[in-house]
C-alpha cells in the first residue's frame, strides 16, 4: 500500500535534490574528476570517434552495439521513419509561425507532442517493450525532419523531404539546406550528435523519467524533456560561446576583454562546468574535430581558449576552469554551416536518443516518482471570509 | 560553486522519492489522516462551498482572496483572455485530428505548447513576477477554449467562441455544448473545478516545478504537467468510477459484483486513495453536490458506495477504503452533461490553476532541480569493438 504521506516522516535532502539518487541506471555515467563519461560500458568519446550515430543509438535503446548486418538493418529501419504524418505536416506552418516568438525549442516541443498523437502513441504502461522502443524510434527519426521543417517554414522556405539513403546526421544537414553536405561536415555533426546523446541525470532527462513514471506515452515524455531543455539554467546553448568569440573579436583584445569580465564578476560563457573538475572530454574531442577543418576562426578559438584558461587560472586559482562542451560545439556547428538558432535544436537532435533510453529504462519500473513538499504558509483551518 | 556530483556523496532515499521534501511551499497541503486539504490557509472544501472559481484562482496566484471590487476586476481581466491567437486557431483542426488517436490530453498538451509560443512566452527567469503571473493567466483562461474546441472539432462541430459575460465554469459548459448551462449545473462544475485545483505534490505538479526550475516558459511547464497527468498511474480519471457503476448495473448486483472483484484481487475503481486514510473530503463535498440533483442515478451511486464500503471493510479489515474523488466527480460530471472523455480534461481545467501557482512559486527559487542516478551497469572503460 502507499505511504500515508501526511504522517510519514518527511525526508530532508540537499536543495534541488543535488546528489539524491532517484534511480539505478545502466545507461551511462559521468565521472567529473576523471574527465570521462560513458554510454553503457563504452567511452562516449571513443564511440563518437569510431562509430556512426545509428550504431550508438542502437547501443542506447537496445543495450548493445550492432554488428554490421544489424547496423545496416537498424539504419534502414529508422531511415524509413523520417517522413511526417499528414496531420503534422498540416499543422507545421502554424507551429512555425507561433514558434518565431518563443524560439525553436517551443516549436520542437509542440511538434513532438503533435507527432506522438498523430501516430496514436499509447501510454508506455499499456504497451509492451518492443512497441515502446518502436515509439521512441518513430519520434527520434522524425526530430530532424521536424526541426528543419520548422526552421525553413519560419523563413518562408519549403521544407525539404527526408532522404532515406543518407545517414541520420547527413540527412539532417541535407534537410536544413536542401544540399547534400560534404563528408567532412556530415561526419563532424555526426560526432557532435553522438557526444550529446547522454550526460548524466540532467533536468531534461529527469523530466522525461518523471513523466514516464506516470506511464504516459513517449511523446508526452519527450515534449516534457524539450520543455525542460528550453530553460536558461539547463545549459546546452552553444551559441553563447560563439557570442564570447564575437565579443572579443581579435586576438589582441583577448586579455583585456576577459580580465574585465572576470573582475566584474561576470561568467565567461563557454568556460566552466558543474561536474567536470578537469578538461571536459567533449571539448577535447570537438577541438580535434574543429582542428581538422583548420582556418583562422579555429585558430582564434584555440588562442582564446589558451589565453582564457591561463587568465582564469591566475585570477581564480584552484578552480580548474576549462572550456565546456558549448565552446567547441559552437565552433564546430558554425564550421558546418548551421545557423546559431539551430544550435540548441541540433543538441536536442542528439540528446533525444538519451531521453529515449531513459524513458525505456523508467518504463520497466512500476513506481511513480512522486516526492513531497513541506507546507510553510500560515496555519490552515482559518474560516473563509465572507465576500466583502 | 556547484557540487562535483561524481565524487559528492550520493544520497539514498525511498523509492519514487516518496516523502522526499523537494521544496517548501505556501500553496497548500493535504492531511491524510484528518481527511482535510487546504489552499493557502483555507479549507479547499470551504472555498468550493462559498466562493467562485475566479476568487480561488486569485487566491492561488496572488496569495489572497480578493475583495468584491478586486474579484470583479479579476473576472473581467481573465475573461478577456479566453480568445485564441490566430496561429492556434489555424492549427487546432490538425491537432484535433491527431488527438483522436492518443486521447484528449495529448491534444491539450500540444495546444497549450502552441498557445505559449503564439503568445511569445519567454523563460520565467527572463521576466518579472507580474509578467510571469500574466502568462499563467493567459494560459489558464485559454484552457477551456482549447479543450472544448478540440472536442468539437473532433466531432466535426465548429468551436464555440468564448463569452466574456459568463464565469469560467459556466463559459466552459457553454463552449462545450453551445448552450448556456442552467445555474445548478454551472455551479456544480464550478465547485468540482475548485476542488481539483491543488492536491499536494503530485507527479504533474512536480513536473511543472522541475521544468520551471530550469527557467523555461510557463507553457513549457504546463505542457509537461499535462503530459504527466496523462499517465495511467497519475490518477484523475473519474470516468473509471462510472465504469464501475455501469458494470454493476442494478442494485441487486452490487454484492456479487464487488465480492468477485475483490476476491480476484482486482482494484475497484473509485475506491481507495494513496493519501487519505479516512473519507476523501472531495468525495464528501461532491456527494452533497450530487444529492442536490437527486434522481435514480444518484441514489444508485450512494447505494453502491454504502455497500462497497461495507464489503471492503469486511474483506479488507483495517484498510479504511472509501470512495475517492473520482467516484462522485464522475457522477457530478455526468449529471452536468459532460461526455466521459472530457472528464480528465475538465479535471485539468481546474488543476491548471494549481500548476500555475506552483510554477510561480518555483520561479522565485534560483536552484535547478537536478537529482542523480547511480550507474549499475557493466564497468565502463571497455574498448569499443571494431565493427563486425
Amino acid at each position: 500500500m502507499s505511504v500515508n504521506r501526511s504522517t510519514a516522516t518527511l525526508v530532508d535532502v540537499p536543495r534541488g535534490l543535488a546528489g539524491v539518487v532517484v534511480t539505478d541506471t545502466e545507461i551511462g555515467d559521468v565521472r567529473g574528476t576523471e574527465g570521462f563519461y560513458h554510454y553503457r560500458q563504452y567511452s562516449a568519446v571513443d564511440l563518437a570517434r569510431t562509430r556512426g550515430f545509428e550504431d550508438v543509438w542502437h547501443l542506447l535503446v537496445h543495450g548493445a552495439l550492432p554488428d554490421a548486418g544489424r547496423s545496416a538493418a537498424f539504419i534502414a529501419e529508422t531511415a524509413a521513419l523520417r517522413r511526417l504524418p499528414e496531420e503534422v505536416r498540416a499543422a507545421l506552418p502554424a507551429v512555425a509561425a507561433a514558434g518565431a516568438r518563443s524560439g525553436p525549442l517551443a516549436g520542437m516541443r509542440t511538434a513532438l507532442s503533435l507527432l506522438g498523437a498523430a501516430h496514436g502513441f499509447r501510454p508506455v504502461y499499456d504497451i509492451d517493450a518492443d512497441r515502446r522502443r518502436h515509439d521512441t524510434l518513430v519520434a527520434v527519426a522524425a526530430v530532424p525532419t521536424l526541426i528543419t521543417a520548422l526552421y525553413r517554414l519560419g523563413r518562408g522556405l519549403r521544407p525539404v523531404e527526408p532522404r532515406e539513403d543518407l545517414p541520420y546526421a547527413a540527412n539532417y544537414l541535407y534537410m536544413l539546406t536542401g544540399e547534400e553536405p560534404d563528408e567532412r561536415r556530415a561526419r563532424a555533426i555526426e560526432q557532435y550528435l553522438i557526444s550529446t546523446i547522454d550526460h548524466g541525470f540532467n533536468a531534461s532527462t529527469f523530466t522525461a523519467r518523471v513523466i514516464a513514471s506516470t506511464g504516459a506515452d513517449v511523446a508526452a515524455c519527450l515534449a516534457g524533456a524539450v520543455a525542460a531543455l528550453s530553460g536558461p539554467l539547463h545549459g546546452g546553448a552553444p551559441s553563447r560561446a560563439l557570442d564570447t568569440l564575437d565579443a572579443i573579436g581579435t586576438p589582441d583584445r583577448i586579455d583585456s576583454w576577459i580580465r574585465e569580465r572576470v573582475l566584474a564578476g561576470e561568467r565567461v560563457m563557454g568556460f566552466g562546468h558543474a561536474v567536470y573538475r578537469t578538461e571536459d572530454p567533449r571539448s577535447r574531442m570537438l577541438r580535434e574535430v574543429a582542428r581538422g577543418f583548420g582556418g583562422p576562426r579555429v585558430e582564434f578559438a584555440v588562442e582564446v581558449e589558451r589565453r582564457v584558461e591561463a587568465i582564469l587560472a591566475e585570477l581564480k586559482p584552484g578552480r580548474e576552469l576549462h572550456t565546456n562542451v558549448e565552446f567547441y560545439a559552437g565552433v564546430v556547428m558554425e564550421l558546418c554551416g548551421l545557423p546559431r538558432e539551430m544550435f540548441t535544436p541540433t543538441f536536442a537532435a542528439g540528446r533525444v536518443v538519451g531521453w529515449s533510453a531513459n524513458i525505456l529504462e523508467q518504463a520497466q519500473d512500476s513506481k511513480i516518482i512522486r516526492p513531497a513538499a513541506r507546507y510553510v504558509g500560515p496555519p490552515a483551518l482559518v474560516a473563509v471570509p465572507e465576500r466583502g
